[in-house]
């Protein structure tokens, strides 16, 4: 195992009827608070009401900063920026998904600095302070709300960048599986691809042989995420379903898979990025397309944790190696297949003339991920294999 | 799934060449240390030394404690806590394995209230605060060092008593696998037994009828804690195994496993910590005799959760529920006789007409941790079982 440091503040409130404790605990932190949200399903479906007044009741003076977008864009966050140092706000309240909430932290840092937050996300500057942020968590998918990472469009550069800081663990968040009941079935199906590609990206870009600890841990989030989402599509009002893959999609992305597994690189997500910055397809939809060129072209190379990986997630147990690798990729496209979410870019209406154009946006950031060996001739090989 | 709050603020270092970190971690909190530990082991290898010059070079104040025992004694912790007051400290240092850990909890609790520590265990009195805790930790097996737990032995009333105070986690702990490089063969398969005897208490003893996430992270777990514990038995100086071992027990006894199971009971270590207040035997020896006894017993009332256990964790997957779970506590004793642990009470010298006695002192316990439902009959007929 890899030396590690294993740090994850963030208090998690998790259940029915935990959205009422956004005031108190919010007012923790300060009587001023920037509420960020996205296009408004929230005030469908009550929650809105429910986290003003929760707000309210606490003593909470709140400054809206609704219109997020999914691949939320910098230029939205450069308002929530100028909203939070003209109201001079204690806190930050996120009430979404990933996006609502990696937009949150960007601003919660961004409001502490007078450069551009830009600059923390090409390694210009770097984090040293952030205001205090509460979520209220609506979609599972991104992690976003128990871990330090996220992920912002630069709209005018077309670049689609990540990265984490121990300053944007959000102080607490607050699951409802209940605030889940209304994602329709296609974006219950992106999420639970997000938060598998999440496990997929550390069991697969592992730099030690042997970690049998992490390795368990990440198959049985796989076989769960694809479990509950099953369940969820069934029943979109199933508690009990909403809650596993509300919690997996937790686990899957809060430093816990991670620890001890050394250097790791997020290769699916990278080629992903560039095509949410380009064409704006879903994020889980990307990855759904992604995943099984990224596996296909990797297995070929070391095929053994593939092996791994279809033997103890899909059962496939027989044969030679490469088969039981194969076996297990084509087990994993064809439940994206069951649940509706697309497997090659045409799928996705975008063209496979423009594979040179994507592969050069994705080089982008695989320099500032530091991930060289995914030159832009490799990047290329791989997409061509997402059809 | 239950409602949870789960909020774990430990931070962990871990790896190779971390011990001289706890300076600068423990200075972080204050100037001067009560530095807690046990019988002198850490004087030999090495760790004694690491420590106390890390401490000196981060210009601590160390105020030494040593001589914790394994089933550690509140005499010993009064003591401490004298110690503590005394030299006015700012924090407390554990260097050591659960007892040692557990005493410190007890010491930093203790050192900031007038009246006995005793009544934080029986419930007279509830923790407030407690002095700051930095960990080194010397033994793969109690989770104390990422858990607000802690179990205190009453020499005078033959009480082994524990519970857990959100004060009690400590701030930082320190897990170096090449500390438990010394740890024999014996020790480290009582380790390995309490990390599992963990997890099951968890597993067997949910609420909820059906809980995929935790419970494939929980199979993961006791398939690599037995795991590692092979590969150590056969060399003790195996950093993976030592490493895997480590993590996999510190991840038992975190919280995560628990997080949405709603009430547990503990009823193994209910019944040990009779065993070891009674007889001193080692905590990790105790549940080896305690642990298959109550598996029979209880898998002849609710076979189900045996059998999935029997399947997922030993491969058990013919035949009906009963054979599979009869199978699955088979191998585990299997497992427990492979590692040369005891499997019945005669093998830790206790006469088989002491049950009445070990029973009435368990029902004391079920009382302080509301579990009515073990009556001193219900434990006698498990003990029966434990031969």
């Amino acid at each position: 195992m890899k030396n590690f440091v294993f740090h994850n503040p963030t208090k998690i409130l998790f259940g029915k009827d935990t959205i009422p404790s956004i005031g108190s605990e919010t007012a923790a932190f300060g009587k001023k608070a920037l509420m960020v949200y996205g296009q408004g399903s929230i005030k469908e479906n009550g929650i809105y009401e429910q986290v003003t007044k929760s707000l309210q009741d606490a003593g909470v003076t709140i400054v809206e900063h609704g219109g997020v977008k999914s691949n939320p864009v910098l230029s939205h966050v450069h308002q929530g920026i100028q909203l939070a140092k003209e109201h001079k706000v204690d806190a930050i309240v996120a009430v979404g998904g990933g996006s609502v909430i990696d937009s949150a932290k960007a601003i919660s840092a961004g409001a502490l600095v007078e450069h551009d937050v830009w600059k923390f996300f090409i390694g210009k500057k770097s984090i040293k302070d952030a205001l205090p942020l509460t979520c209220v968590l609506t979609l599972a998918a991104s992690g976003s709300e128990m871990n330090s990472g996220m992920v912002i469009t630069n709209e005018e550069t077309e670049q689609k960048f990540g990265f984490a800081n121990k300053h944007l663990f959000p102080k607490v968040s607050i699951l409802d599986p209940r605030a889940t009941f209304t994602v329709s079935p296609q974006y219950t199906a992106y999420g639970s691809v997000d938060a598998i590609a999440h496990v997929l990206e550390y069991y697969f870009t592992n730099q030690e042989p042997y970690t049998p600890v992490q390795d368990h841990f990440m198959e049985g989030l796989v076989i769960s995420c694809m479990d509950s989402c099953n369940r969820v599509l069934k029943n979109l009002e199933d508690y009990d379903a909403r809650a596993d893959l509300m919690w997996g999609a937790t686990l899957a992305l809060n430093g816990m898979t991670g620890a001890g597994l050394g250097k790791v690189g997020f290769p699916m997500h990278l080629i992903e990025h560039s095509l949410s910055a380009l064409y704006n397809v879903a994020h889980g939809a990307g990855l759904s397309v992604v995943i099984p060129g990224w596996m296909i072209y990797q297995a070929q190379r070391t095929p053994e944790k593939f092996a791994q990986f279809g033997e103890r997630v899909f059962g496939k147990t027989s044969g030679p190696m490469e088969k039981k690798a194969a076996e297990g990729i084509q087990a994993l496209l064809s439940w994206f297949v069951k649940v509706k979410t697309p497997t090659s870019l045409p799928a996705l209406h975008i063209p496979l003339k423009d594979i040179p154009r994507i592969a050069e946006n994705a080089v982008g950031l695989a320099k500032v991920w530091r991930m060289p060996e995914y030159t832009k001739e490799k990047i290329e090989d791989i997409l061509k294999l997402c059809v």
